[in-house]
Protein backbone atom coordinates (compact mmCIF):
# COMPACT_ATOMS: atom_id res chain seq x y z
CA UNK A 1 0.00 0.00 0.00
CA UNK A 2 0.81 3.70 -0.53
CA UNK A 3 1.83 5.44 3.06
CA UNK A 4 -0.41 7.55 4.11
CA UNK A 5 2.23 10.30 3.58
CA UNK A 6 2.23 9.23 -0.17
CA UNK A 7 -1.17 9.99 0.01
CA UNK A 8 -0.97 13.15 0.92
CA UNK A 9 1.65 14.51 -1.01
CA UNK A 10 -0.85 12.77 -4.16
CA UNK A 11 -3.36 15.42 -2.51
CA UNK A 12 -1.47 18.04 -2.85
CA UNK A 13 -0.32 17.50 -6.14
CA UNK A 14 -3.98 17.30 -7.52
CA UNK A 15 -4.97 20.47 -5.52
CA UNK A 16 -2.46 22.44 -7.15
CA UNK A 17 -2.91 20.96 -10.42
CA UNK A 18 -6.67 21.42 -9.92
CA UNK A 19 -6.21 25.35 -9.58
CA UNK A 20 -3.74 26.03 -12.29
CA UNK A 21 -5.57 24.24 -14.99
CA UNK A 22 -9.07 25.85 -13.71
CA UNK A 23 -8.11 29.43 -13.18
CA UNK A 24 -5.15 29.39 -16.14
CA UNK A 25 -6.31 32.03 -19.11
CA UNK A 26 -8.84 33.82 -16.81
CA UNK A 27 -8.94 37.48 -17.93
CA UNK A 28 -7.35 39.52 -14.47
CA UNK A 29 -6.54 43.18 -14.14
CA UNK A 30 -5.12 44.62 -10.77
CA UNK A 31 -9.11 45.63 -10.90
CA UNK A 32 -10.33 42.53 -10.57
CA UNK A 33 -7.20 40.02 -9.18
CA UNK A 34 -8.75 40.38 -5.70
CA UNK A 35 -12.19 38.75 -5.99
CA UNK A 36 -9.99 36.41 -8.15
CA UNK A 37 -7.57 35.15 -5.66
CA UNK A 38 -10.68 34.70 -2.83
CA UNK A 39 -12.16 32.69 -5.58
CA UNK A 40 -9.32 30.52 -6.42
CA UNK A 41 -8.62 29.64 -2.38
CA UNK A 42 -12.64 29.26 -1.50
CA UNK A 43 -12.85 26.69 -4.68
CA UNK A 44 -9.61 24.73 -4.32
CA UNK A 45 -10.03 24.45 -0.08
CA UNK A 46 -13.72 22.79 -1.13
CA UNK A 47 -11.74 19.66 -2.70
CA UNK A 48 -10.73 17.35 0.14
CA UNK A 49 -8.32 17.05 2.91
CA UNK A 50 -7.10 20.68 1.63
CA UNK A 51 -7.02 22.70 4.67
CA UNK A 52 -6.08 26.34 3.61
CA UNK A 53 -5.32 27.88 0.38
CA UNK A 54 -3.23 31.24 -0.11
CA UNK A 55 -3.63 32.81 -3.28
CA UNK A 56 -1.33 36.25 -4.63
CA UNK A 57 -1.90 37.95 -7.61
CA UNK A 58 0.94 40.48 -7.97
CA UNK A 59 -0.33 43.35 -9.25
CA UNK A 60 2.76 44.79 -10.24
CA UNK A 61 3.10 42.00 -12.94
CA UNK A 62 -0.43 42.00 -13.79
CA UNK A 63 -0.11 45.37 -14.58
CA UNK A 64 3.60 44.36 -16.59
CA UNK A 65 1.69 41.81 -18.62
CA UNK A 66 -1.17 44.16 -19.96
CA UNK A 67 0.63 44.84 -23.37
CA UNK A 68 -2.24 45.92 -24.93
CA UNK A 69 -5.21 48.77 -25.15
CA UNK A 70 -7.81 46.76 -23.78
CA UNK A 71 -6.69 46.81 -20.00
CA UNK A 72 -6.31 43.33 -18.69
CA UNK A 73 -4.23 40.08 -19.35
CA UNK A 74 -4.98 36.13 -18.54
CA UNK A 75 -3.91 34.47 -15.81
CA UNK A 76 -0.83 32.01 -16.04
CA UNK A 77 1.50 30.52 -13.30
CA UNK A 78 4.07 33.45 -13.78
CA UNK A 79 1.34 35.93 -11.82
CA UNK A 80 0.85 34.52 -8.62
CA UNK A 81 2.06 32.96 -5.95
CA UNK A 82 0.07 29.70 -4.24
CA UNK A 83 0.37 28.46 -1.08
CA UNK A 84 -1.45 25.33 0.49
CA UNK A 85 -1.92 23.05 3.38
CA UNK A 86 -2.75 19.44 2.67
CA UNK A 87 -3.80 17.52 5.86
CA UNK A 88 -4.25 13.65 5.06
CA UNK A 89 -4.51 10.89 7.67
CA UNK A 90 -2.19 12.75 10.60
CA UNK A 91 0.15 14.00 7.45
CA UNK A 92 0.48 17.70 6.84
CA UNK A 93 2.04 18.62 3.29
CA UNK A 94 2.97 22.30 2.72
CA UNK A 95 3.41 23.06 -0.78
CA UNK A 96 3.38 26.26 -2.75
CA UNK A 97 4.29 27.70 -6.28
CA UNK A 98 6.32 30.69 -7.13
CA UNK A 99 8.53 31.68 -9.93
CA UNK A 100 12.02 29.77 -9.61
CA UNK A 101 14.44 30.28 -12.50
CA UNK A 102 11.59 32.12 -14.82
CA UNK A 103 9.41 29.26 -14.56
CA UNK A 104 6.50 28.82 -12.45
CA UNK A 105 7.51 25.61 -10.01
CA UNK A 106 5.22 23.65 -7.84
CA UNK A 107 6.77 22.33 -5.00
CA UNK A 108 6.69 20.25 -1.90
CA UNK A 109 8.25 22.28 0.87
CA UNK A 110 7.32 20.48 4.44
CA UNK A 111 5.68 16.94 5.05
CA UNK A 112 5.09 16.50 8.47
CA UNK A 113 4.15 12.69 9.72
CA UNK A 114 2.74 12.73 13.10
CA UNK A 115 5.32 15.48 13.92
CA UNK A 116 8.53 13.80 11.96
CA UNK A 117 9.07 16.48 9.64
CA UNK A 118 10.38 16.15 6.46
CA UNK A 119 11.61 19.05 4.93
CA UNK A 120 12.83 20.13 1.25
CA UNK A 121 15.97 22.12 0.89
CA UNK A 122 15.56 25.52 0.43
CA UNK A 123 11.63 26.27 0.91
CA UNK A 124 10.95 28.76 3.65
CA UNK A 125 8.15 26.65 5.43
CA UNK A 126 6.95 30.12 6.59
CA UNK A 127 6.16 29.67 10.28
CA UNK A 128 5.39 33.38 10.94
CA UNK A 129 1.49 34.64 10.76
CA UNK A 130 0.77 32.59 7.65
CA UNK A 131 -2.91 31.99 6.87
CA UNK A 132 -1.60 28.13 5.76
CA UNK A 133 0.46 27.05 8.77
CA UNK B 1 -19.16 44.97 -44.24
CA UNK B 2 -20.89 43.75 -40.46
CA UNK B 3 -22.91 46.17 -38.52
CA UNK B 4 -22.62 47.48 -35.62
CA UNK B 5 -25.08 45.34 -33.98
CA UNK B 6 -24.16 41.98 -35.50
CA UNK B 7 -20.36 43.16 -34.16
CA UNK B 8 -22.16 43.77 -30.70
CA UNK B 9 -23.70 40.59 -30.51
CA UNK B 10 -20.76 38.98 -31.55
CA UNK B 11 -18.85 40.36 -28.92
CA UNK B 12 -21.50 39.64 -26.68
CA UNK B 13 -21.38 35.93 -27.58
CA UNK B 14 -17.68 35.73 -26.66
CA UNK B 15 -17.95 37.17 -23.11
CA UNK B 16 -20.70 34.23 -22.94
CA UNK B 17 -18.27 31.45 -23.69
CA UNK B 18 -15.33 32.65 -22.07
CA UNK B 19 -17.14 32.53 -19.02
CA UNK B 20 -18.88 29.42 -19.02
CA UNK B 21 -16.16 27.26 -20.01
CA UNK B 22 -13.73 29.39 -18.27
CA UNK B 23 -15.38 28.55 -14.79
CA UNK B 24 -17.50 25.78 -15.52
CA UNK B 25 -15.69 22.19 -13.65
CA UNK B 26 -14.61 24.66 -10.55
CA UNK B 27 -15.25 23.40 -7.31
CA UNK B 28 -18.34 25.09 -5.61
CA UNK B 29 -20.05 24.70 -2.29
CA UNK B 30 -22.51 27.14 -0.55
CA UNK B 31 -20.04 28.54 1.18
CA UNK B 32 -17.78 29.25 -1.54
CA UNK B 33 -20.35 31.04 -4.19
CA UNK B 34 -20.19 34.28 -2.72
CA UNK B 35 -16.81 34.71 -4.09
CA UNK B 36 -17.05 32.66 -6.99
CA UNK B 37 -19.75 34.67 -8.46
CA UNK B 38 -17.57 37.48 -8.11
CA UNK B 39 -14.59 36.99 -9.22
CA UNK B 40 -16.95 35.42 -12.53
CA UNK B 41 -18.42 38.89 -13.17
CA UNK B 42 -15.05 40.85 -12.28
CA UNK B 43 -13.06 38.72 -14.78
CA UNK B 44 -15.40 38.59 -17.59
CA UNK B 45 -15.92 42.49 -17.09
CA UNK B 46 -12.43 42.73 -18.00
CA UNK B 47 -13.07 42.44 -21.45
CA UNK B 48 -13.89 44.83 -24.35
CA UNK B 49 -16.95 46.32 -24.10
CA UNK B 50 -18.69 44.27 -21.27
CA UNK B 51 -20.43 46.95 -19.06
CA UNK B 52 -21.81 44.65 -16.61
CA UNK B 53 -21.88 40.87 -15.78
CA UNK B 54 -24.18 39.77 -12.74
CA UNK B 55 -23.90 36.11 -11.66
CA UNK B 56 -26.03 34.32 -9.57
CA UNK B 57 -25.15 30.85 -8.49
CA UNK B 58 -28.42 29.18 -6.94
CA UNK B 59 -26.89 27.39 -3.35
CA UNK B 60 -30.45 25.46 -3.59
CA UNK B 61 -29.03 23.92 -6.62
CA UNK B 62 -25.69 23.75 -5.55
CA UNK B 63 -27.14 21.86 -2.44
CA UNK B 64 -29.01 19.40 -4.62
CA UNK B 65 -26.34 18.81 -6.72
CA UNK B 66 -23.77 18.20 -3.51
CA UNK B 67 -24.38 14.23 -3.76
CA UNK B 68 -21.33 13.03 -2.53
CA UNK B 69 -19.87 13.35 1.12
CA UNK B 70 -17.33 15.63 0.14
CA UNK B 71 -19.51 18.85 0.63
CA UNK B 72 -19.21 20.01 -3.07
CA UNK B 73 -20.15 19.88 -6.58
CA UNK B 74 -18.72 21.21 -9.89
CA UNK B 75 -19.79 24.13 -11.32
CA UNK B 76 -22.59 23.90 -14.52
CA UNK B 77 -24.49 25.61 -16.03
CA UNK B 78 -27.41 24.63 -14.73
CA UNK B 79 -26.63 26.00 -10.96
CA UNK B 80 -26.39 29.84 -12.33
CA UNK B 81 -27.52 32.78 -14.21
CA UNK B 82 -26.16 35.06 -16.10
CA UNK B 83 -27.28 38.24 -17.63
CA UNK B 84 -24.37 40.37 -19.41
CA UNK B 85 -24.58 44.18 -20.89
CA UNK B 86 -22.28 44.91 -23.82
CA UNK B 87 -21.65 48.37 -24.75
CA UNK B 88 -20.03 48.63 -28.75
CA UNK B 89 -20.70 51.69 -30.70
CA UNK B 90 -23.72 53.25 -29.76
CA UNK B 91 -25.25 49.22 -29.68
CA UNK B 92 -26.20 47.83 -26.10
CA UNK B 93 -26.60 44.44 -26.45
CA UNK B 94 -28.50 42.59 -23.17
CA UNK B 95 -27.86 38.84 -22.81
CA UNK B 96 -29.19 36.23 -20.21
CA UNK B 97 -28.34 32.54 -19.54
CA UNK B 98 -31.45 30.46 -17.58
CA UNK B 99 -33.07 27.16 -17.82
CA UNK B 100 -34.99 26.41 -20.04
CA UNK B 101 -36.58 23.24 -20.90
CA UNK B 102 -33.81 21.58 -18.51
CA UNK B 103 -30.91 23.10 -20.44
CA UNK B 104 -28.83 26.34 -19.72
CA UNK B 105 -29.50 28.48 -22.72
CA UNK B 106 -27.87 31.50 -23.66
CA UNK B 107 -29.74 33.73 -25.16
CA UNK B 108 -30.02 37.55 -26.79
CA UNK B 109 -32.19 39.62 -24.87
CA UNK B 110 -32.27 42.89 -26.14
CA UNK B 111 -30.35 44.74 -29.07
CA UNK B 112 -30.86 48.49 -28.81
CA UNK B 113 -29.14 50.59 -31.56
CA UNK B 114 -28.95 54.17 -31.07
CA UNK B 115 -32.44 53.30 -29.40
CA UNK B 116 -34.20 51.52 -31.64
CA UNK B 117 -34.74 48.82 -29.63
CA UNK B 118 -34.80 45.34 -31.13
CA UNK B 119 -36.22 42.90 -28.17
CA UNK B 120 -36.12 38.86 -28.27
CA UNK B 121 -39.40 37.31 -27.57
CA UNK B 122 -40.25 36.36 -24.04
CA UNK B 123 -37.40 37.84 -22.82
CA UNK B 124 -37.63 39.70 -19.84
CA UNK B 125 -34.97 42.68 -20.32
CA UNK B 126 -35.45 43.67 -16.31
CA UNK B 127 -36.02 47.16 -16.38
CA UNK B 128 -36.08 46.81 -12.63
CA UNK B 129 -32.87 48.17 -10.22
CA UNK B 130 -31.00 45.46 -12.03
CA UNK B 131 -27.31 45.63 -11.78
CA UNK B 132 -27.07 44.98 -15.93
CA UNK B 133 -29.13 47.79 -16.80
CA UNK C 1 -36.61 40.78 -31.95
CA UNK C 2 -32.66 39.88 -32.91
CA UNK C 3 -32.80 39.71 -36.37
CA UNK C 4 -31.68 36.19 -37.92
CA UNK C 5 -28.23 37.98 -38.36
CA UNK C 6 -27.60 39.10 -34.91
CA UNK C 7 -28.34 36.04 -33.71
CA UNK C 8 -25.80 34.17 -35.79
CA UNK C 9 -23.03 36.68 -34.56
CA UNK C 10 -24.03 36.33 -30.80
CA UNK C 11 -23.45 32.43 -31.90
CA UNK C 12 -20.45 32.61 -33.98
CA UNK C 13 -19.01 34.78 -30.39
CA UNK C 14 -20.27 32.11 -28.08
CA UNK C 15 -17.97 29.23 -30.37
CA UNK C 16 -15.14 31.59 -30.09
CA UNK C 17 -15.38 32.26 -26.32
CA UNK C 18 -15.73 28.45 -25.72
CA UNK C 19 -12.90 27.21 -27.31
CA UNK C 20 -10.23 29.91 -26.35
CA UNK C 21 -11.20 29.97 -22.26
CA UNK C 22 -11.74 25.75 -22.92
CA UNK C 23 -8.70 25.24 -24.06
CA UNK C 24 -5.77 28.08 -23.22
CA UNK C 25 -3.43 26.67 -21.12
CA UNK C 26 -3.26 23.03 -22.07
CA UNK C 27 0.12 22.29 -22.41
CA UNK C 28 1.06 21.34 -25.53
CA UNK C 29 4.31 21.10 -27.89
CA UNK C 30 4.76 20.49 -31.67
CA UNK C 31 4.12 17.01 -30.62
CA UNK C 32 1.01 17.12 -29.38
CA UNK C 33 -0.27 20.09 -31.79
CA UNK C 34 -1.86 18.17 -34.29
CA UNK C 35 -4.04 16.08 -31.87
CA UNK C 36 -5.10 19.28 -29.57
CA UNK C 37 -6.05 20.99 -33.03
CA UNK C 38 -8.17 17.85 -34.07
CA UNK C 39 -9.58 18.11 -30.49
CA UNK C 40 -10.79 21.73 -30.34
CA UNK C 41 -12.00 21.59 -33.97
CA UNK C 42 -14.27 18.48 -33.32
CA UNK C 43 -15.56 19.69 -29.39
CA UNK C 44 -16.58 23.23 -30.99
CA UNK C 45 -17.95 21.48 -33.65
CA UNK C 46 -20.13 19.74 -31.13
CA UNK C 47 -21.80 23.11 -30.48
CA UNK C 48 -25.43 23.83 -32.26
CA UNK C 49 -24.78 25.87 -35.44
CA UNK C 50 -21.47 25.08 -35.44
CA UNK C 51 -20.72 23.62 -38.96
CA UNK C 52 -16.70 23.70 -39.48
CA UNK C 53 -14.04 24.65 -37.18
CA UNK C 54 -10.40 25.13 -38.20
CA UNK C 55 -7.45 25.31 -36.20
CA UNK C 56 -4.04 25.79 -37.03
CA UNK C 57 -1.35 25.38 -33.96
CA UNK C 58 1.70 27.21 -35.32
CA UNK C 59 4.50 24.79 -34.66
CA UNK C 60 7.06 27.36 -34.67
CA UNK C 61 5.29 29.66 -32.29
CA UNK C 62 5.29 26.98 -30.31
CA UNK C 63 8.88 26.34 -30.37
CA UNK C 64 9.95 29.69 -29.40
CA UNK C 65 7.31 29.70 -26.59
CA UNK C 66 9.07 26.83 -25.16
CA UNK C 67 11.73 28.53 -22.72
CA UNK C 68 12.42 25.59 -20.27
CA UNK C 69 13.87 22.57 -20.10
CA UNK C 70 10.63 20.79 -19.72
CA UNK C 71 9.47 20.90 -23.53
CA UNK C 72 6.33 22.45 -23.52
CA UNK C 73 4.16 25.14 -22.88
CA UNK C 74 0.79 26.34 -22.31
CA UNK C 75 -1.72 27.01 -25.34
CA UNK C 76 -2.40 30.82 -25.66
CA UNK C 77 -4.09 33.12 -28.69
CA UNK C 78 -1.07 33.96 -29.94
CA UNK C 79 0.00 30.39 -30.98
CA UNK C 80 -2.53 29.48 -33.32
CA UNK C 81 -5.32 30.65 -35.81
CA UNK C 82 -8.79 30.06 -35.24
CA UNK C 83 -11.47 29.70 -38.35
CA UNK C 84 -15.54 28.86 -38.06
CA UNK C 85 -18.49 28.45 -39.62
CA UNK C 86 -21.68 29.37 -38.37
CA UNK C 87 -25.13 28.56 -39.94
CA UNK C 88 -28.37 29.97 -38.47
CA UNK C 89 -31.41 30.00 -39.81
CA UNK C 90 -30.22 31.00 -43.16
CA UNK C 91 -27.36 33.13 -41.94
CA UNK C 92 -23.60 32.21 -42.69
CA UNK C 93 -21.10 33.69 -40.55
CA UNK C 94 -17.37 33.12 -41.13
CA UNK C 95 -15.37 34.16 -38.13
CA UNK C 96 -11.46 34.12 -37.66
CA UNK C 97 -8.98 35.01 -34.74
CA UNK C 98 -5.69 35.54 -36.01
CA UNK C 99 -2.96 38.00 -34.62
CA UNK C 100 -2.96 41.81 -35.18
CA UNK C 101 -0.68 44.19 -33.89
CA UNK C 102 0.14 41.34 -30.85
CA UNK C 103 -2.66 40.71 -29.81
CA UNK C 104 -4.89 37.53 -30.65
CA UNK C 105 -8.02 39.22 -32.37
CA UNK C 106 -11.71 37.48 -32.86
CA UNK C 107 -13.12 39.14 -35.83
CA UNK C 108 -16.20 38.36 -38.13
CA UNK C 109 -15.00 38.13 -41.63
CA UNK C 110 -18.36 37.54 -43.13
CA UNK C 111 -22.19 37.76 -42.77
CA UNK C 112 -24.13 36.46 -45.37
CA UNK C 113 -28.19 36.71 -45.03
CA UNK C 114 -29.79 34.40 -47.88
CA UNK C 115 -27.36 35.59 -50.35
CA UNK C 116 -27.22 38.72 -49.13
CA UNK C 117 -23.14 39.57 -48.10
CA UNK C 118 -21.86 41.61 -45.44
CA UNK C 119 -18.25 41.77 -45.52
CA UNK C 120 -15.84 42.62 -42.90
CA UNK C 121 -13.06 45.30 -44.53
CA UNK C 122 -9.42 43.96 -44.70
CA UNK C 123 -10.31 40.30 -43.85
CA UNK C 124 -9.69 37.62 -46.35
CA UNK C 125 -12.89 35.39 -46.47
CA UNK C 126 -11.05 32.48 -48.02
CA UNK C 127 -12.68 31.21 -51.27
CA UNK C 128 -9.53 28.83 -52.07
CA UNK C 129 -10.72 25.59 -50.46
CA UNK C 130 -10.79 26.44 -47.19
CA UNK C 131 -12.53 23.88 -45.02
CA UNK C 132 -14.69 26.15 -43.50
CA UNK C 133 -16.11 27.26 -46.66
CA UNK D 1 13.55 16.37 2.66
CA UNK D 2 10.65 15.14 1.39
CA UNK D 3 11.68 11.33 0.06
CA UNK D 4 11.68 10.78 -4.21
CA UNK D 5 8.54 8.74 -3.57
CA UNK D 6 6.13 11.46 -1.90
CA UNK D 7 7.49 14.02 -4.67
CA UNK D 8 6.77 11.47 -7.12
CA UNK D 9 3.34 11.09 -5.71
CA UNK D 10 2.96 15.03 -5.51
CA UNK D 11 3.87 14.98 -9.39
CA UNK D 12 1.46 12.38 -9.87
CA UNK D 13 -1.58 14.47 -8.48
CA UNK D 14 -0.27 17.38 -10.63
CA UNK D 15 -0.86 15.29 -13.46
CA UNK D 16 -4.29 14.37 -12.23
CA UNK D 17 -5.66 17.80 -11.27
CA UNK D 18 -4.59 19.14 -14.48
CA UNK D 19 -5.90 16.83 -16.73
CA UNK D 20 -9.22 17.27 -14.52
CA UNK D 21 -9.52 20.79 -14.68
CA UNK D 22 -8.17 21.56 -17.98
CA UNK D 23 -10.51 19.17 -20.10
CA UNK D 24 -13.79 19.48 -17.87
CA UNK D 25 -16.26 21.13 -19.71
CA UNK D 26 -15.29 20.57 -23.21
CA UNK D 27 -18.61 19.77 -25.92
CA UNK D 28 -17.98 16.28 -26.38
CA UNK D 29 -19.90 13.31 -27.85
CA UNK D 30 -19.48 10.24 -29.40
CA UNK D 31 -18.26 11.22 -32.58
CA UNK D 32 -15.59 13.88 -31.03
CA UNK D 33 -14.41 10.98 -27.87
CA UNK D 34 -11.72 9.71 -29.69
CA UNK D 35 -9.86 13.01 -30.72
CA UNK D 36 -10.66 14.26 -26.71
CA UNK D 37 -9.33 10.88 -25.21
CA UNK D 38 -5.92 11.57 -27.37
CA UNK D 39 -5.25 14.88 -26.93
CA UNK D 40 -5.91 15.15 -23.19
CA UNK D 41 -3.35 11.98 -23.11
CA UNK D 42 -0.84 13.77 -25.39
CA UNK D 43 -1.14 17.32 -23.75
CA UNK D 44 -0.56 16.02 -19.85
CA UNK D 45 2.34 13.35 -21.46
CA UNK D 46 4.05 17.00 -22.51
CA UNK D 47 4.24 17.68 -18.44
CA UNK D 48 7.58 16.69 -16.48
CA UNK D 49 7.60 12.96 -15.35
CA UNK D 50 4.59 11.77 -17.02
CA UNK D 51 5.31 8.93 -18.98
CA UNK D 52 1.94 7.60 -20.28
CA UNK D 53 -1.69 8.68 -20.22
CA UNK D 54 -4.51 7.06 -21.30
CA UNK D 55 -7.73 8.36 -20.95
CA UNK D 56 -11.36 5.96 -22.22
CA UNK D 57 -14.39 8.18 -22.89
CA UNK D 58 -17.22 5.84 -22.53
CA UNK D 59 -19.08 6.63 -25.46
CA UNK D 60 -22.33 4.71 -23.79
CA UNK D 61 -22.33 7.19 -20.85
CA UNK D 62 -21.68 9.84 -22.82
CA UNK D 63 -24.63 8.59 -25.06
CA UNK D 64 -27.10 8.49 -21.55
CA UNK D 65 -25.66 11.71 -20.75
CA UNK D 66 -26.77 13.62 -24.17
CA UNK D 67 -30.01 14.65 -22.92
CA UNK D 68 -31.04 17.48 -25.12
CA UNK D 69 -31.66 18.11 -28.93
CA UNK D 70 -28.29 19.07 -29.66
CA UNK D 71 -26.92 16.04 -29.54
CA UNK D 72 -23.55 16.54 -27.38
CA UNK D 73 -22.66 17.15 -23.46
CA UNK D 74 -20.21 18.29 -21.04
CA UNK D 75 -17.07 16.30 -20.10
CA UNK D 76 -17.03 15.32 -16.66
CA UNK D 77 -15.11 12.26 -14.54
CA UNK D 78 -18.36 9.92 -14.55
CA UNK D 79 -17.54 9.79 -18.44
CA UNK D 80 -14.47 8.57 -18.82
CA UNK D 81 -11.15 6.58 -17.21
CA UNK D 82 -7.79 7.77 -16.96
CA UNK D 83 -4.74 5.88 -16.04
CA UNK D 84 -1.23 7.08 -15.94
CA UNK D 85 2.36 6.34 -15.37
CA UNK D 86 4.44 8.72 -13.62
CA UNK D 87 8.56 8.13 -13.13
CA UNK D 88 10.53 10.65 -10.66
CA UNK D 89 13.68 9.60 -10.01
CA UNK D 90 13.65 5.43 -9.91
CA UNK D 91 10.27 5.57 -8.18
CA UNK D 92 7.44 4.84 -10.37
CA UNK D 93 3.77 5.71 -9.78
CA UNK D 94 0.65 4.03 -11.20
CA UNK D 95 -2.41 6.10 -10.87
CA UNK D 96 -6.17 6.04 -12.17
CA UNK D 97 -9.10 7.83 -12.19
CA UNK D 98 -12.63 5.51 -12.19
CA UNK D 99 -15.76 5.86 -11.14
CA UNK D 100 -16.40 4.44 -7.26
CA UNK D 101 -19.27 4.59 -5.91
CA UNK D 102 -21.06 6.98 -7.98
CA UNK D 103 -18.20 9.23 -8.04
CA UNK D 104 -14.91 9.72 -10.30
CA UNK D 105 -12.26 9.02 -7.71
CA UNK D 106 -8.65 9.78 -8.59
CA UNK D 107 -6.16 7.13 -6.76
CA UNK D 108 -2.71 5.78 -5.74
CA UNK D 109 -2.18 2.24 -7.68
CA UNK D 110 1.07 1.41 -6.91
CA UNK D 111 4.16 3.39 -6.21
CA UNK D 112 7.57 1.20 -6.77
CA UNK D 113 10.62 2.52 -5.66
CA UNK D 114 13.52 1.26 -7.20
CA UNK D 115 11.97 -2.18 -7.33
CA UNK D 116 10.25 -1.98 -4.00
CA UNK D 117 6.26 -2.36 -4.50
CA UNK D 118 4.10 -0.82 -2.58
CA UNK D 119 0.94 -1.21 -3.78
CA UNK D 120 -2.59 -0.14 -3.06
CA UNK D 121 -5.68 -2.68 -1.73
CA UNK D 122 -7.99 -3.44 -3.87
CA UNK D 123 -6.52 -1.63 -7.46
CA UNK D 124 -5.92 -3.36 -10.52
CA UNK D 125 -2.24 -2.68 -11.53
CA UNK D 126 -3.23 -4.01 -14.70
CA UNK D 127 -0.31 -5.57 -16.40
CA UNK D 128 -1.83 -6.74 -19.58
CA UNK D 129 -0.40 -4.83 -22.48
CA UNK D 130 -1.61 -1.59 -20.98
CA UNK D 131 0.06 1.24 -22.34
CA UNK D 132 0.87 2.47 -19.19
CA UNK D 133 2.98 -0.19 -18.22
Amino acid sequence: MATDAQQACFEAGIKFGSLYHQFAGTPVSPESARSLEAAMAAAIENQPYCEAVDVTVHDDRVADAVDHENGYTELTGSLMDVRMRIEYEGVTVRTRMAMTEGYPLMELVEVVDDGEPSRSGGADPSPDGDPNA
